[in-house]
């Protein structure tokens, strides 16, 4: 069983527009309004792998009301903190005659000390319940960066596996904390370790210097070009490359490989056997146009051709 | 007793941005939300001359209650046809770095044919108990352009003075059924009668034709050169220009203008009377920062030094 935290979630809407240009006024030709956010994606993706999935995180306002509301006709299992203000919207303007995509994230609510405090009560007691927890974004404002770290402290005082995909301060502080596993993807390992990650050798270092800070292992996501992970038990690095494929929809693909990775912990599957089955699942994800949604049928289809490496580290 | 038909409601959302560019990913530094639309904004300005108003239209979904939660809050009656689909959101992109506005307006939901019944019921039995109707701004989807033509007719057919601004096909068929006062800007009167117009003497013959075409009244409101008004009954035209004010807030005048105009009707005044006033209301809400508010104690001070005259057209 999974829990899957989603702090700042969000109603993501598509809007589709022709001749976008600042200073003017646009008519929207259609809104699509989806519930958003990336721990949200991580539970759909497990959903359809027929993992047991809940997902939690704070919740606000007639947003938030929209949001569960979606949840419930998708039958994704939730436990949101409500608090007091609105979740927040993040827009994606499709411009149909340029094919210019252009975002626009609201900050979302601020949490009080008295709303923190009351999510943090509900996840301590709630992990022990679950075998993995997935820890995926940002935070909504008023709560501290040192948050990932706390959360994966306390799950892993619970004895439970936890897997830690975020950015920035959060992750820079969160990996100090020994996560199970990290999956920042390559610009967010570029920006921990100030440096640019050129080839595999580069990127094999960075996963075992990664290591070297806090997580058992640590997962590098490459896009198209698969994962490096690196781990601290068998001291070994692997290389996982998908076969070449027509992505469709690219969006949330690495969480579609947290979902995998968070499968293989549940199951106890050896490590090797996770990270095909990850890389596999985020390729699926590629091949749906629904963000958070995969193409099931293929996933054994492209672990049977995937190029796997070991690379002895130590 | 006044009421205000907003058919298109939403929730404008103001975003204050920098450095905002198409086709790039930008964090919204602060997002704040009102319950909108041209019809509330004549309610609330109607509000604040301590006028008994109403307002109507369509509400639906979780971003309705948001706007219906607004609305108890700021103590604005309303009765509003729940329909099936979300009320939109339009959003003002306030970019600090460059002090460029850029709008972005959904379209709103779909009306179904019931829903539609629906409201032309209730506001058939609703305008008996006003003596002034005013029909505002756009209409959501699955509604005809003959709409306001026809909560024209019905207000008629009560003996009810009823105030028309819209725009395009709206206009063009609502004017038809003669309502007591239709409300233009310039540029809705030019695409009217196509051509463009140039001077005061262009203006007078602009609003004289327009009578001709079915309204009692044609107020073509000129934003700081005040209003030329053409009334069919006393054959005569007359132009209103403010003061010169510092505006701080030009967004929304004409609704305060079409506030002034109805309070004059609903109170039985001279023509000349609800001219000035319509005039002077406008002027006030430039002069206030919030949209549909208005600066009530400078309303008698514009009057006092407004420049009025009489043109005899006929």
């Amino acid at each position: 069983m999974i829990l899957a935290v989603n702090l700042n979630a969000s109603i993501d809407k598509a809007y589709t527009v022709e001749n976008f240009k600042p200073g003017t006024v646009t008519r929207v030709k259609e809104v699509i309004p989806t519930a958003g956010g990336k721990g949200l994606n991580v539970a759909r993706v497990l959903n359809s792998l027929n993992q047991t999935v809940s997902v939690t995180g704070f919740i606000g306002g007639f947003s938030g009301a929209f949001i569960e509301q979606q949840l419930k006709e998708q039958k994704m299992p939730f436990e949101f903190i409500h608090v007091n203000g609105e979740t927040r919207s993040c827009i994606n303007i499709i411009d149909l005659s340029s094919n210019i995509h252009t975002e626009l994230l609201e900050p979302g609510p601020y949490i009080s000390e008295e709303e923190l405090d009351e999510f943090l009560e509900f996840y301590t007691s709630s992990v022990k319940q679950y075998d993995v927890i997935t820890l995926s974004g940002s935070a909504p404002r008023g709560i501290d960066t040192d948050i990932y770290a706390k959360l994966v402290s306390i799950a892993k005082d619970a004895n439970k596996k936890v897997i830690l995909d975020t950015s920035g301060e959060y992750l820079a502080k969160g990996i100090q904390s020994s996560p199970t596993l990290a999956k920042p993807n390559k610009s967010e390992a570029e920006l921990l370790l100030g440096r640019k990650l050129k080839d595999t050798g580069d990127l094999a270092s960075a996963a075992k210097e990664l290591v070297g800070m806090g997580p058992e292992i640590v997962a590098i996501s490459l896009g198209a070009e698969g994962v490096m992970v690196a781990s601290g038990l068998t001291k070994e690095a692997y290389l996982a490359v998908p076969p070449k494929i027509r992505p469709v929809n690219t969006v949330g693909c690495g969480d579609a490989m947290v979902a995998g990775f968070a499968t293989g912990l549940s199951n106890n599957w050896p490590l090797t056997e996770c990270i095909k089955y990850a890389v596999a699942v985020s390729a699926a994800a590629a091949l749906s146009p629904v963000t958070g949604g995969i193409v099931l049928k293929e996933v054994d289809n492209i672990i049977g051709s995937m190029d796997f490496h070991n690379l002895y580290l130590l």
